[in-house]
């Protein structure tokens, strides 16, 4: 498992178009840009607390999406086919061996 | 373009997760198993009107998961891709070659 920020960068890359407008803007600043919860409610003028209880459910629909659709689960599975299939290509392995690997890949699909 | 059976058996496969269990039966009774529209009003004992409105609403929701996430597009790209270098593996083509194509099928993530 990610470190959680790195895999909320993760998720939110994969399904932010999924999300509303407001939810982007908070997710973005707070994970992308680090801005704290602090700064996010003074920027918004809103509460502390309305900032943090944005995210967390924010954060729990897009665990729920991953649940739903995989993309990211699916995207580090491909990653790492993808890399023993560049050091296949590059030892010169037997195009059998090429092969296999993509075939493995297909049926992530 | 597919033809739009074969599009809606796509989309379905690649967002079922994301539809309702009502939405799911209906749009898999007609695209998947083929009913009528009339044949599912009888199964569930409702218009026909009804189970038609309930199908043209989840096509919608399907097509706007697909400008969102570009689930189907990705993966027919992706498939080109795989085609393109199994051919290649087979002619025996320049590591070069398949390492680009392979490239390629990375930069789709």
């Amino acid at each position: 498992m990610l470190d959680k920020a790195l895999r909320m960068n993760y998720l939110f890359d994969f399904y932010q178009s999924l999300l509303t407008q407001k939810q982007r803007k908070y997710m973005s600043l707070y994970y992308l840009d680090d801005l704290s919860l602090g700064e996010i409610a003074e920027e918004f003028e809103i509460s502390r607390q309305a900032v943090y209880d944005n995210i967390k459910r924010t954060e729990v629909m897009l665990e729920d999406y991953e649940v739903k659709l995989m993309l990211l689960s699916k995207f580090e599975k491909r990653t790492e086919l993808v890399t023993q299939m560049k050091t296949a290509i590059k030892v010169n392995a037997t195009p059998e061996e090429i092969m296999s690997l993509l075939e493995s890949l297909e049926k992530l699909d």
